[in-house]
């Protein structure tokens, strides 16, 4: 499978069958022997693009070439023989994930996460997936690639141009996935930021609530002002840099061997780069974060939301605003984050912590 | 007029009275006394502001307490008076503005720049407009303010919130500026970063185009595709940022006072803030910029564009292009800049230099 220090063909287990999991198949079909292997949630799915060819959340036929297979079927050859595993479900999803990679103690050479979230840090800083994972869960330590950036399931599983950015602590492990899914519409940018990648990819979901709330908050003739959003939308990244630096000050340097490639930095380019700022991008544009954002613009709350109109909703959001807040709530007091610069985040977490209705005061704002 | 070094109920001349010029008069209006001198352009709104209040293009009736004039009228007092003169002028309205400072022999402690956009510097970097006018045309050098950030003027006519970005070699200029124009609605940050500020104000206008045609050239049945649209916003400030640092690296340091508040900086912190990524967040979204890019994403040439569907309408981003555009490929062919990582600029010039249809190649971009 290794050429050149490269792989070239790879096998690829993909969990998860939901929307993000079984696009990523489609590029990772051209030139790779791809299994998709869906959750205990995915079965009907499954039997769907078994006989159809098509997925149904996508509605996109799934590349004929791909294998696809229900969280209880035999899966043992697929999983011993991945050279890549990709975790593709959704947050809930994770720990079935990770169970799944024990139990088949796959020990594959990169581990991918599409998954976004934070896990709370109880009263310290939340912590990435990234973090929260066994690093001896690849066959080398350090070997686990982030995946994030602006991209519409769909739209990837169309052959649409998407631009995204895999991290990783050793930047090969990136380059290497990088050379196996990258097409002429899928196009990847590679770095070693892997703990902020993963920290802007939740914190974008979490911001995109406050920021589409001024869809709604001032009308005009003409339709929702722009101003507003547009400044919040400003506002939104350069909290989400804030955040991911303190996030991204919490990790301790991981053990990995070759320490030429492991770059720790401390910088997080990624919030003004495809991970933070490209992503708010395309999650204000639209689904279900935006969606809770508009409602709490026009006056609602989200208890209310959540029982009515959105009633069954997962909204990633809102669970990253849960993970974050304790740990927020007390570096605001010790100091380690400085509240004054971080009024969205105040204002979003307010809505989640205490129900109250969504307000920001624009003269809070630091001159 | 000054009080602890803080200018308070200034006399205020606005020279323009298009939608621009004539928007900042209401935050303006509060607090200080104000006349807007219509351009020779603008005779037709003085009249109906004078008969009904409201200006026709704003479709917002004006602060009761400001003074309107005409061009050709006697505005001797205004212009000796004048503590601050804001221009508010477009660009090809710069140099009559200029002009009418120089005739009546004003001498204001801060002159605002509203205006957008580049001079060419035949072949080198262009320049700014606050590097173009002479820093002799305030009472004290230096005290030229560039304003920058998302601001549709109608918007701030209604007061909705609106947060801005103010720039001077004098910090103190900025601040003083601030305190006069400062409202609850009407929010303003300051710095010294007035050459970035600057380019990226005019910069964001050009990018505009590219990103915009994004909204065109890749449909789904949802409506138009969103992971380009992101991808190419990312990238406009990406090079937004590139360019701009270019732009501020030909400055030379200018001949100011007091050089403890002087900081020319050769970071471009506007780029990733509300002069550029802010701004261009509000300019992605409407206005005759991204029209023209919504045109060109469709497979339409530039020149075809301008002879019918946008005849006789001013696409300010084309004019940067314009100017930006002989110094560009010098710089590309000298190595001061780097032509790979600026595949957006060279795809909006090729419309703008050849009239080639506007062509995006995504396995362009660096990774």
């Amino acid at each position: 499978m290794s050429f050149n220090g490269r792989l070239l063909m790879a096998n690829i287990v993909i969990l998860g069958a939901g929307v993000m999991g079984s696009a990523l198949s489609v590029p990772a079909a051209a030139g790779n022997s791809v299994t998709l292997v869906g959750s205990p949630l995915d079965d009907a799915i499954i039997s769907e693009v078994r006989e159809t060819g098509r997925h149904p959340g996508l509605n996109v036929d799934l590349p004929q070439s791909i294998q696809v297979s229900t969280a209880s079927e035999q899966n043992t050859a697929a999983f011993e023989n991945a050279d890549v595993i990709v975790i593709g479900v959704s947050s809930p999803g994770v720990d079935w994930a990770l169970v799944e990679i024990a139990r088949y103690r796959a020990k594959p050479d990169v581990l991918a996460l599409v998954t976004k979230g934070l896990v709370s840090g109880a009263g310290a800083a939340p912590q990435t997936y990234a973090q929260y994972i066994d690093p001896q869960l690849t066959s080398t330590a350090g070997r686990i690639v982030g995946i994030g950036g602006p991209c519409i399931a769909r739209e990837l599983a169309l052959g649409i141009p998407t631009r995204v950015s895999f991290a990783a602590l050793q930047l090969s492990a990136a380059n290497d996935l990088r050379d196996l899914l990258q097409t002429e519409y899928y196009r990847v940018t590679t770095s070693t930021d892997i703990t902020a990648l993963e920290a802007c990819a939740a914190l974008k979901n979490f911001m995109c609530i406050g920021v589409s709330a001024m869809y709604t908050a001032y009308a005009t003739e003409e339709g929702h002002a722009k101003n507003p959003l547009a400044a919040l939308f400003n506002q939104a990244v350069l909290e989400i840099d804030l955040l991911s630096r303190w996030i991204v000050s919490g990790v301790a340097k991981p053990d990995v061997d070759d320490s030429d490639e492991f770059s720790q930095s401390n910088r997080t380019l990624s919030a003004f780069d495809l991970p933070g700022m490209g992503d708010l991008h395309v999650t204000v544009g639209g689904g279900r974060n935006s969606r809770l954002g508009k409602y709490l613009g026009s006056g609602r709350r989200l208890q209310q939301v959540q029982r009515n109109e959105m009633h069954g909703v997962t909204v990633e959001g809102v669970d990253t605003g849960r993970q974050l807040s304790a740990g927020f709530q007390a570096a605001c007091e010790n100091g380690e984050l400085d509240a004054h610069v971080l009024p969205l985040t105040a204002a979003i977490l307010a809505c989640i912590d205490q129900d109250l209705p969504f307000k920001f005061d624009f003269s809070s704002l630091p001159g």
